[in-house]
């Protein structure tokens, strides 16, 4: 394949932007969402000898809270010894040892609470969910440690479900009610070599759908009036097969781990027909129904997509789990193809509606991130319904996978203060990526190949930008010549000591919508960079902050600001405020209004202050 | 009394605005009603001899649902024999004759469905809510009729409600889950003289919300752990006694119909802690949670009041039956205080957001009535839940009671083409009302007193003008040196052919909020008198509609078109539309914008064309 992901323990980040939430990560994130895991009883569950366990419709869920915990400690630990951590996790993978039955079958929930329901509503029960992400936590356990004991349990289990399901006549054609063991599949393939776990990664997507439903046969067989759940299995993407499926449906988090595992392949064997309706999704979320922020799913009721331009912003639903999901699966068209666009998605979703899932002190989740608030919206330490925190651990202790891919060209997909060592063209090569990014647009990359090295090395030019410059050891490039799909594709013969400097303007944009999106019509966002900015009510002391507009030729001016909110560059401003304070509710009396100075701060960052009002989109005005 | 109702006989409407809906409930709107409550096996549930009744949640309003009817009916009566009508009327009462259990108890679902329930579930059940409409109806019945059948069953009923609750030691202290009932015992004081339904309606009102908790003891009684529903007693207005009560509660029915309830019972007795709760409530109503349209309740979970100033539009609930509550509730404000302010709250929801709730044809309603829609809300024939049509038929068919009243002076509450004859002062007045309102602020009335009569005739001079012209036999009179709480009073020696000029200007007004309204800041809403405009996409051809904005000094004209919508106004002008088409969701170029025409509509004719989306708040731009 033209396009690799590194070894997580190739790219180390260190210094810049990250850096505060990998080490907060490291002492934080992951110490106390241990302590939840442990304190909520999710780590007594698995214990065969601990009491009955527990029937509420939350512990159905646990094996999966600890198994992206789990994943996400094993990636801290590729790059980061940490003996604690490397205990605690392999007494979880001992104890899920212990707790496997003999035919390799491995559910707290379904072996200590309901031993008789096993199989028996994929639809709802999440079995092969958490099935899924113990796999992934115990691949990335291989991955960093070396060590094969996780995986033997789970590739056991693995053999089970593959024996349990599929065509044959002897074996149940089902497939899960929240699509994600086949993202563990493919890369438990990856690992093992084993085309088995392609092909039911494979034989689970394409089941997806088809006739007659495996969701009402097994509810009929459970005698389960509630055939269909949710309204229609459009809530599970399973109203058609995937391949018909053009337009983004139900719950979000579902639809991008489907679209995933969809990519992964549709593009490991050149399926054009799956590749049509990936890129049919794809249009459909990125340019009809996705948030400025990354996130996507407008509506609580379902954590579902809703439909095209559907946009609201006090009641977004963007569960950070979908926002993610989107990283997830713009990573993957980014590996199938290398064009710009996927990597604009997945870093518009990680500056912002990924990030804004965690406080600044890393122990603190949304779950839901609106794009608005009126100051009753608040990180939680923990939820009954806990699939966010842990999440965000796995997916910011992988971050470094992000960054770089390898094969025959290198890649630079993200600009982010690291290291990588990468082998391209089978040569090793280290690039050394130092920059302020996102606050500031200079990145200079060193390259030192082993040896000299004739290879292209494909540099993002982000798609908010049309005028990245680059020169390569203090010679400028003509960038449009070699632009290709969204990266500056520079082809040469490489040698220790190159240097790559980048320089991306980052003006103040003001971002409008497409004029269908019927809530924005008339607002303006502001971006700088890749961040979207906010005002957040703290900084303004209006309520409600709809009260304000953006004059439309108002000068706005960045400044980083070293004291505010752990250091970020904050955009500002004049803006018209309408007076507050008349008593009738309705009248002729237009709005009398005034002008004050304003400040917005990354949206990521909101609510790591006062409560108040908050806002993403501003009224503009035309004055 | 100051200020008196005329009886509904004594007031006749005939051409102008209202003829239409008169006519139309007359011919189309009770009849077909009659069908759907036949049809939906309402009327057959009475009979104690059918089987065994209905045991699905809606049946338990079916009684209201008949009730409400037959009130209708009732006050079609009044004014208009129909010997058809009065066969269904006198064959309902037939049948609650027989289904009358012998101690007084009247109930079909309870009697039929669920004997052993009787008064164990008074916040859930509807069963004194389903009593007081039948009373409303049995008093309608003997007001137009002069029978006395129907009312000799309601007070049997009555006398054994009085007997079951109340503060001794052998009765229980409950009170309703519905308030209704109350509105219901004061008509029936009225009509009787009997004290005992007064002091058992303002028992029901000041036993509501005090300790121990009626509904929870109820609860623990039937062994019902939901001790509390809905999130607390405020849905039930039952948080506190209603004398603490300063901000409008719950399920928006229910409070206008307690609020009306402790608006008599305080009025009467000159109940000065009553009164001041019930300011505080209407200040809050009227101030901080009434839609521009008359309509109350923003929340479509719990049908309820939210919290100040949060109106949304798109999502507005505003049940019809709520505006119509606003109308009795403002209706008994304006009898107590005789002040403009409730008489232009009570034409405010009049023309706006009760008259949506219908069909121009009469047959199809509105339970929801939101300030703007993405082309997917339209009226229905019908509901399950059906409160709503046969309420709206019973305002319609008593309007002519909102318009007048009597007393020692003469009042002019409505502009309605009308006749009305007033006692005042103890004299026969004659008022013959001549108008085109609300298209044209013209209006004559005639002066008809049965012998010249020294008296006030108080001519309400509407909030929503300060410029009313008022002439008497062609003399002009200084209006501002007789207006006295929103009225003129004309105080003078009345002599048969007095005619009284009344001339009100109605430019096109744009409206602003108070700007603690969030969703409505920038924005501004036509209104014409007391025609609240709307954008309907049917006669612009832009989707959405918010890609329209208004100019701050686009000229606005008004016409009347005889072929739109059975003849109403039209508001006409230029408006600015940001261009549609580019494919991006989100990018820095600010849409491009064009002019063109625009038409609004009177906002209650909405949806009697093709669907389409509709708006009342339009973006205003600084242009």
């Amino acid at each position: 394949m033209a396009i690799q992901t590194p070894d997580l323990s190739c790219v180390s980040l260190s210094g810049g932007f990250w850096d505060h939430w990998i080490e907060t990560l490291r002492t934080v994130t992951l110490p106390s969402q241990y302590r939840h895991l442990q304190d909520t009883g999710r780590i007594a569950a698995l214990d065969p000898d601990h009491a009955p366990g527990d029937a509420t419709a939350h512990h159905k869920f646990w094996d999966s809270d600890i198994g992206k915990w789990m994943e996400a400690a094993a990636c801290s630990l590729a790059t980061h010894p940490d003996p604690v951590l490397e205990g605690q996790l392999e007494s979880l993978i001992a104890q899920f040892g212990r707790l496997q039955c003999k035919d390799g079958y491995l559910n707290s929930w379904f072996t200590k609470v309901y031993p008789d329901r096993r199989w028996t509503n994929l639809r709802d029960d999440h079995e092969l969910y958490c099935a899924g992400h113990l796999m992934e936590a115990a691949i990335a356990h291989q991955r960093a440690t070396g060590r094969t004991d996780f995986v033997r349990i789970m590739t056991a289990y693995a053999d089970l479900i593959a024996k349990t399901f599929g065509t044959a006549d002897d074996q149940r054609r089902g497939y899960p009610g929240h699509e994600e063991i086949e993202l563990a599949l493919i890369k438990l393939f990856e690992l093992t070599g084993e085309e088995k776990y392609w092909n039911l990664a494979a034989y689970f997507i394409d089941e997806r759908g088809s006739q007659p439903h495996y969701f009402e046969t097994e509810a009929n067989e459970r005698g389960d009036a509630h055939t269909v759940r949710w309204g229609g299995h459009e809530y599970f993407q399973a109203h058609v097969p995937v391949r018909k499926q053009n337009i983004a449906t139900g719950h979000a988090v579902r639809a991008m781990y489907l679209y995933s595992g969809m990519t992964d392949i549709g593009s490991h064997k050149g399926d054009r027909e799956l590749a049509q309706a990936i890129e049919a999704l794809r249009d459909n979320v990125c340019n009809k129904q996705m948030y400025i922020t990354g996130s996507v799913g407008a509506a609580g009721h379902g954590e579902r997509f809703t439909f095209d331009y559907d946009l609201p912003e006090e009641t977004s639903y963007c569960e950070t789990c979908a926002a993610i999901g989107l990283v997830f699966w713009n990573h993957r068209l980014l590996k199938a193809c290398g064009e710009g666009r996927f990597a604009d998605v997945m870093e518009r979703a990680l500056y912002n509606g990924v990030l804004s899932g965690i406080s600044l002190t890393g122990d603190r989740y949304f779950y839901v991130n609106p794009l608005a608030s009126i100051g009753n919206h608040h990180r939680q330490d923990w939820f009954g319904c806990a699939c966010c925190p842990p999440n965000m651990a796995r997916l910011l202790a992988s971050l470094g996978q992000y960054v770089y891919s390898e094969g025959e060209d290198a890649w630079v997909h993200l600009f982010v203060n690291s290291t990588a060592q990468l082998k391209v063209g089978g040569v090793e090569m280290t690039l050394n990526q130092e920059t302020n990014y996102p606050w500031e647009g200079a990145v200079r990359i060193g390259v030192s190949p082993h040896a000299p090295l004739k290879c292209g090395i494909n540099v993002r030019l982000p798609g908010w930008c049309d005028s990245v410059g680059i020169s390569i050891n203090g010679e400028a490039l003509d960038v449009t010549t070699i632009a290709r799909k969204g990266y500056a594709h520079i082809d040469r013969t490489w040698r220790a000591g190159d240097i790559i400097d980048i320089d991306i303007p980052m003006p103040v944009e003001r971002i409008y919508t497409n004029t269908q999106v019927r809530m924005a019509n008339g607002k303006v966002a502001l971006q700088r960079g890749p961040i979207v900015y906010c005002l957040e009510e703290v900084d303004i002391g209006v309520r409600p902050l709809n009260r304000i507009s953006l004059s439309m030729d108002a000068p706005l001016t960045a400044r980083f600001q070293n004291d505010t909110l752990g250091g970020v560059t904050v955009v500002s401003g004049e803006c018209i405020v309408q007076a507050d304070g008349r008593e009738a509710l309705y009248g002729p009396e237009r709005p009398e209004t005034t002008t004050i100075p304003f400040k917005a701060i990354p949206y990521y960052a909101w609510d790591n202050r006062e409560a108040g009002h908050m806002q993403v989109w501003l009224r503009e005005s035309d004055r």
